[in-house]
C-alpha cells in the first residue's frame, strides 16, 4: 500500500518523494535536502515581493501575448496569494542556498505551478497545464527575477516602514527640542563640563541627525527603482519578449504604487549589487546617527544620583532581577544593539557585494537578508525608542541648574573681555583652590565682581548670535 | 464574567494582563509589549543553557544549605524541561532588549516559578511557594547569570557541532589529497599559469587551513569555560553564599561534560565579553579560510567547456530556471555566502564588546546572538561542503593533462641550467611566436632538445624535494 | 652659555624647550612629546585645509571689524603659506593626537601666530603683536575649527582628485566597451558557461557601476560643504561674532571655488561626521565595484594559456622574480588591495562616527584621515588602472571564439521552440556524450539541423530585443 | 653630452632610466612608475625583516653549497645594511603594487646586487658578478619570499613591542588595582548606579583584559614562526635546494633569536595567510578591551564638577583652545582612535585574506601594512597611555565617597534578609519622597534602623564572600 502522506514527483535526476500537502515541487524538495544550512529563512517581505514578481510577470506576458489568458490567469491568482503571505508555509527553503536565488525562484514556480494547477482541478505533481518553467517562468530567469525580488522587497520595505520610523523618531526628537529650548544647562565636550548650551539645542541636534538620515535614504532609493528583470539569464534579455522589462516595470509599480522603471542595463544589476551597497551605507549612516543619539540620552540619564542626572528615564516595569527599583535605559540598550547589528550588516553586504563574478553576483540571499533586516530593525527600533524613551523623557530641572552652576567652563565667557591668558589663570586658581570663578577673578584682580555678573550670564552665552553683547 | 483567555497579575508597577496558558510572569509580559523590534529569538541553544544554568544554581544552593529541597526540587525538575527544549514556546521575548539579557532571565525565573508551583498544585501567577526572584533567581543576578548562560551555549555549541563540523571538512578534503596525490597538474599564481603541483597538494593545503582552524577555535575555549557566575550584580558576590560560584561551575561541568570553572574574577566576565571576541576572531579566520577554499573549488570546476575545468562538481539537481542542464557550484555558493555573514558578526561583535560601561557591557544579546549564529552557520555550511561537494567531486584528468602541457612556465625548470635571463628569453619567444617551450629553446639555441626532455618533467617539478636532482 | 638651538617658551604649564627655528609653539611642543604614537601625520590636502581655515577665519574677522588690518594681514600671509603647502614641516603631529584636533589647531595657531610675527620683525615665540588664542583663533575653537578644515580638506579632494579619477575610468571603459561590442563572447553565472553575450556588454556594465558610483559620491557632497565653523566650543557660537559663520563661509568658498555654506545646526556638524559616515559609504561602494571589475579582468585573462584566456594583459615588464616571462594582472591586484583598505577604513569610520559623546565628537582625527586616504587611494588607483590596464587590454579573439563555440548552454534558445524539458535531455546529452548540442538535438528527435541552425544563432542570442525573432 | 643624473639599465622589456645614485635596478624603476599610488610605504620593521631574509638566504645557500663565499659574501654584507634599516631610502615602492609583494622582493634583489657588486668595485646596474636573480634570488620566489618577510617583520615587532607596550599597561593598571584596593565606590551597571565595588576591583579587572589580551596575542605567535620559505613559485620547492628550507630557519632564527621553523606545507603559507588573520584576531580583542578600558577613564573622570568626576586626570598642558584652563582626556582619545583603526584594519585583513585564488594570495603588501600599523599603534598607545594617563590618575576621595551615599541601590543588601519584593517598595519609596533608604525602610516599617545599619554596610558589600555575613 502506497504511503499517503507523500506523493511522489520526477525530474531531470530521477524520482523524489515529497510531502502529500505540500506546494512545493521537487527542485525545492531537493534544496531543502542539500542545504541543511542553519535556520534562516526569507523575512515576509521578501516572500510577498516573490509574489509579487511573478504577478508581474504573467500579467505582462499576458499582455504582450506571450500567455494565453487561461495559462496566465490562474498564475496571476496563485502569485497574490502569495503576495498576500498567505503560502508563507510552503517557502521552506534557507536563506543559505544558491547564492543566485534559484532555488527560491524555482520555490515560486513550483508553488504557483501546483497551485494554479490545484485551482483547475488537477493533482499536485501534475506540471500542466500550468509549467512552472515554461508558464510561470515565463521569459524570466533567477538571474533576473531574484534581483527584481530584491529590490521590490528593499523598495517596500525602505519606504513603507523604514523611512516612516525614522520620521516618527525624528518628530519626537523635534517636538521636545522645542519644548525645552529654554532650559539652559551645562555643555559638554571631550565628557568634560563645557560651556552652557540649551536642552533644546542638544534634542535639535539629534532631530537633525535623523532628518539628513531620511535624507540620505531617500537618496539610495532610485536606485532601488531600476528592476533588472528582463535580462533573463545574463543581461542579454534572451528567451524574452523585447516589450517584456517595460510591461514588467510597469505592472509593479501599479501594484505597488512605487515608479518602478525597467533598468537602462539589466547586467549591471544582475552582475552587481551596488545598489545595496550604496543603501546599506546609508543605513549605516542611520546607525551611526542612532548610536550616538542613544548614547547620549545613556549619559545624560546616568545616576539618577550619582551620575549626570540631567534626564529622567521612563521607569518602564522592567526592574533588575537582583537590584530592586532599579531603572536602565533598556530602550537605548536595545538601540545601541540594533546598530551594532546593523554596522556588522554592512561589512557582510560589503564582502558579499564585492565578489560578483562576471555575469553574476551570487551572494543574492545574503544580501538582501541583511538589507531587509537593517532595515526592519531600525524602523522596529526608532519607533520603540521614541515612543517608550524620548517621549517620556523628562528633564531633572533641579540637577540641571545645579550642573550648571558648579562648571568652571563659564570663564569662556571672559576670553573677548581679559583675553585667554588671563582667564587661563582664573580657571586654574578656581579650580585649585575649590573656589567660584568670581571670587578667583577678584582675587587675581582681573574682573570686579559687578563686571563678572554682566559678563558671564549662562542664558546669553547659549544664543550669543541672537542676544546683541552687552554695551559698555 | 472574567476572560477566561486571560489571567491577571501583579508587579511593582500595577496589573498586566497575560494569556491564561502561558508559564510567563509580569516582567516578560511587559518586555515583550515594550520591545516589539525585529522577529529575531534566541536559538534553542541559549534557551537550553538558560534551563541548565537556573538548574544548576538550584543545585548549588541547594547543596550550600540557601535552598530547602523542597523548593530546589520542582525548580530544578522544571530547569530540566527547559534544558531539553520542551518549553522554548514560553520565551518570546527577542533578542532586542535590554542589554543585560535581564529579560530573558526574568522570563526564566517567571517559567520555572509558574512550572514549579504548578507542578506543586499551585496555580500560574501565585509566586509561592517558588518565588520568580528569591528562590529561583537566589544568588543570582541577570549580571551574572546572562554571560554564564552565553559562556555555556557557546561552549556546547563549539564543542558538540562547530569542532566536529570542521572535522568533517578537514577529513574530507585530506582524504581527497591522498586520494589525488599522483596527479600532476599545472599550478596557478595570481590566477595566471604557473610551474606544475599535484592536485594532492591543493587539497592537502586546504585540509591544513581546516586543521589550524580547527586549532584556533580550540585555542578560544579556556576562555569560555570560566564562568562569571557568583559575581551577582556588579562582580562582588554580594547577595550570594560565598562558595557558590565554585558549586555553581561544578554543577555546570557535571551537567554539559565539558570542565567549566568559575572565573577568578567575575567583574571580568560581566564588564567585558572579550573571550566571545577572542572566539568570534577565531570563527572569522576560518570564514576566510573557507572562502578561500570555496573559490578554489568555483575556479577549478569553471567551464565545464570554457573555464579550467579541471574538477567535475557533482549534478545536484539543481537547475537553472533558464539553462537547461547547467550545474553550478551552488555549495559552494552557500558555503562563501555563510562566511560574509560570519565576517559582519565579528563587526557587529566587535563593535558590541568594546561598548561596555564601567561594571557592565549591556551588549550581551547582539554579541551572544551572533556568536551562536557564526558556530552554527559554520559547523551546518562545513559539514554540507564536505557530504555535497567534496566527497563528489570528480577530477576531469584529461582536462587537467591538457592545461598542464599548454603552460609556458614549466620554463623556470630551466634557470638552475641557463640562467634567468635566457630563460625569460624562451618564454617571451614561445608566447609570441605561439611555439612549444622546448621548440623555442632549440631555435635560441640555449637547451637542445634532448636537454630540455631531461630537465623539464612537470611530475618531477613537483617534488623537487624528494626526487633526486638529475646527474648530469 | 645657552643653547643656541632650542628657544625656552612659557605657557600655563611652564617652560618647555622648543628647536629655535621651529615656528611652532609649546603647544605643539607638548603634545609632540605626550603622543608618540605610531607615525602617521596628516595628508597635505589636511595641511592645506588648515591654512585655507585660518585664511578665512581672519579676512571674516577682519570684514566684521574683529581683527585689525595690521594683526590680520600678517595672519593671513602666514596662512597662505600654509594652505600652498609650505610649511609642512611646521606641522610634526600624528594622527594619533586628541580627538577634537585641538593639538593640529593649535598648531596652526602657534605657526601662524610665530610666522606673522618674524614677518613683523618679532623673535619667534613672542606672542605679540599676533597672539595665537586671541587673534589666529579669534572668534573660533578647536572644535569648529577643526571640523571645518575636515569638510573642506575632503571636498577639495573629492572634486579635484576623486570624482575626475573615476571619471578617467568610466570613460576608458565605456570606451572599450564601444569598440567591441561586436565581439560576442561566452556569458559565464555562477563562474560557469552560460549564454551568449558580448564584450562590450561587459565593459558597458562595468562602465556603467562606475558612472553609478560618480553619482553616489556627489551625492555626498552637499552634506561636505555645510561648514560648522561658527560653533566655537558646542555649538552656540560663544564669542564669535554673530556674522562670523556667514562671512567664513564666503571667504572660503572664494578661496576654494567650492559652494560652501554656514551649517544651518553647527552642534550637528561638531557633535557627530554624519557627513563622513555617508561620504565614506559612497566611496565603499565604489570600493566594491572597483573590486568587482578588477575580479572580472583578472579571470577573463587568466591564462593565459590554460585559463579562460580571453583578455590579454599588458606586458608590464614586471616579471616574477622566479618564473622568466610571466606577466601578472599587477594593476588588478594593486586596485583591489587599495579597496581592501577603503573597506577597512568604511568600518573604521563606523567605529569612530558612531562614539561622540554629547556636544562633541572626538574621533576627528582618526576619521578624517581614513576618508583622505580612501578618497586618495580610490583616485589614484582608479586611474591607474585606466591607463595602466584598461587602455592597454586586448581581446585574444581566437580563444573568445573558441570558447563561444564549445559551450552548451545555447541550448537555451530552444526552450521557446521545443519547451524547458526537451532542452534539458539535449543539454544533458550532449555533455555526457562530449557530442555538440547540434548533434544530440537530431539524435533525440527534439530539433532538425536545419532548425538547429536558425535558432541557435550566438549573435542574435546577444541582442535579442534587437534582433527580431525569426518568422516561421 | 648624456645625463649624468641618471645611468640607462636594460631588461627584458627594455631600456629605462634610473638616478645614477640611486641602488635600485629597473624593475623598481618600472614599477615605481606603474604604480603611483598612495603615499603609503613599507614601514621600517618590514624593510628591516627583507634584509633579514635575503641574509638568511644567502646564508643558507653558502652553507649547502648553492653560492660561492665571493657571491654570498657580499649579498650578505649588503643584506645587513639593509637589516640595519640604513638603506631605507632606497625602497621607494609605494605598498599599493603587486599583490605578491613582488616588486619589493625585487627591489631588493636589485640594491643587494648593486650594493654588492658596488662593495666589488663594479659600477651599479653591472649584474655582475653578483645578479640579482640568479644570486641574490637563488632558490627563492617572491612567492616564499615576501611571505616569509611577512612572518618575520610581524613575529619581531609583536615580541619586541607589542607584548612589551601591552605588559607596560598591564602593570599600571594592575599598580593602582593594588594601591587603591581600600576605596570602597559606587559600582555602575547599565550606567546607572548599582552596589558598591572597590576601585581597586575595577582597575584589576581591566588589569585582566589586558592580561588575557597578552595571552591572546601570544596564542598567535607560533604561526607566525612557521616560514613558508622553501615553497618557492608555488609551494614546491621548485630550483631549490632540498634543505633550503630548514638551512633558512635556523639562520633565521640565530639572526633574530626567535624559534623560526620551516613551515610543514609552505602552500598553506603562500596560498593564504590566516596565520594574519589570527594574529589580527587576537589584536582586535585587544583593541576592544583598550576601548572598554579608555572609555570607563573617561567615564569615571567626567566632570570634572558636572560629570562622575571620581578620578582626576592629569593636567597634560594641553589646553582648549578656547575654553580656558580645561583638562580634556587627550590620552584616552587617541588610545580610543588608534582602537578604531585597528578595528577597520581587521576588516581590511579580513576581505584580503579570504580572497586569495589557488596558489597565491595576491593581498600581501596590504595585509602585512595593518598587521605592522595595528602592532605598532597598540604598543605605543598602550604605552602612552600607561605612562601619561594610568600612572598620573587621582582618585577624587571625596568625590567617591559622596557619590556613594546618594546610591539607593544599597538597597539590595536588604534582599536576603527581608525578601526583593520588599526591598524594591523600600527603594521605589526612597526615589519618589527624596529619602534615604534608612528612613524609608523604617517608615515602611520593614527594617529597624539599627537592622538597617547592621545590613547595609558598603564595604562590606565589596567583599561579601570574604567578610562572613552577620550572625544573628
Amino acid at each position: 500500500m502506497p504511503d499517503q502522506s507523500v506523493r511522489t514527483e520526477t525530474d531531470s535526476l530521477g524520482t523524489i518523494e515529497i510531502a502529500a500537502d505540500r506546494l512545493w515541487g521537487p527542485q525545492t524538495e531537493r534544496a531543502r535536502r542539500l542545504f541543511r544550512i542553519g535556520s534562516e529563512v526569507f523575512p515576509r517581505p521578501l516572500i510577498r515581493a516573490v509574489g509579487l514578481q511573478k504577478q508581474a510577470a504573467a500579467e505582462a506576458n499576458q499582455a504582450l501575448g506571450e500567455l494565453p489568458a487561461e495559462i496566465a490567469g490562474p498564475i496571476i491568482a496563485a502569485a497574490r496569494e502569495i503576495a498576500a503571505n498567505e503560502l508563507d508555509a510552503d517557502f521552506p527553503l534557507h536563506v543559505w542556498q544558491t547564492g543566485s536565488g534559484t532555488q527560491t525562484n524555482m520555490n515560486a514556480n513550483e508553488v504557483i505551478s501546483n497551485r494554479a494547477n490545484q485551482m483547475l482541478g488537477q493533482p499536485l505533481g501534475s506540471r500542466k497545464p500550468v509549467h512552472p518553467n515554461d508558464h510561470v517562468n515565463r521569459g524570466q530567469s533567477s538571474n533576473d527575477s531574484f534581483p527584481a525580488v530584491m529590490h521590490v522587497a528593499a523598495a517596500e520595505l525602505v519606504t513603507q516602514r523604514l523611512l516612516p520610523g525614522l520620521e516618527t523618531l525624528q518628530a519626537s526628537l523635534a517636538g521636545r527640542a522645542e519644548e525645552w529650548a529654554g532650559i539652559t544647562k551645562l555643555g559638554r565636550t571631550h565628557l568634560m563640563d563645557a560651556v552652557p548650551i540649551t536642552l533644546g539645542q542638544e534634542f535639535a541636534a539629534w532631530a537633525l541627525q535623523v532628518e539628513y538620515g531620511v535624507a540620505r535614504v531617500k537618496a539610495a532609493l532610485p536606485d532601488l527603482l531600476r528592476l533588472p528583470q528582463g535580462g533573463t539569464a545574463a543581461g542579454t534579455g534572451l528567451n524574452t519578449h523585447p516589450g517584456f522589462a517595460v510591461h514588467f516595470a510597469r505592472r509593479m509599480a501599479a501594484l505597488t504604487g512605487l515608479p518602478f522603471i525597467a533598468h537602462p542595463n539589466p547586467f549591471e544589476g544582475m552582475m552587481a549589487h551596488d545598489a545595496f551597497v550604496a543603501l546599506q551605507g546609508a543605513m549605516n549612516t542611520v546607525a551611526v546617527s542612532l548610536t550616538k543619539i542613544a548614547n547620549d540620552v545613556r549619559l545624560l540619564s546616568s545616576g539618577p544620583r550619582a551620575g549626570l542626572g540631567e534626564l529622567v528615564i521612563p521607569a518602564d516595569g522592567l526592574s533588575s532581577s537582583i537590584m530592586p527599583g532599579k531603572i536602565n535605559p533598556t530602550q537605548a540598550e536595545a538601540l545601541t544593539m540594533i546598530c551594532a547589528q546593523v554596522m556588522g550588516n554592512t561589512t557582510t553586504i560589503t564582502v558579499a557585494g564585492a565578489q560578483g563574478h562576471l555575469e553574476l553576483n551570487v551572494f543574492k540571499p545574503v544580501i538582501i537578508q541583511a538589507v531587509l533586516q537593517s532595515a526592519t530593525l531600525l524602523a522596529d527600533a526608532a519607533e520603540s525608542f521614541a515612543q517608550n524613551m524620548v517621549d517620556k523623557l523628562e528633564p531633572n530641572r533641579d540637577r540641571i541648574a545645579e550642573n550648571l552652576a558648579k562648571s568652571l567652563m563659564l570663564v569662556t565667557a571672559l576670553n573677548p573681555k581679559i583675553g585667554y591668558d588671563k582667564a587661563v589663570q582664573i580657571g586654574k586658581k578656581a579650580l585649585a583652590e575649590n573656589l567660584t570663578l568670581r571670587d578667583a577673578a577678584e582675587q587675581l584682580g582681573f574682573v570686579t565682581p559687578a563686571d563678572f555678573d554682566r559678563w558671564v550670564r549662562p542664558e546669553e552665552m547659549t544664543r550669543p548670535g541672537v542676544t546683541p553683547p552687552v554695551v559698555e
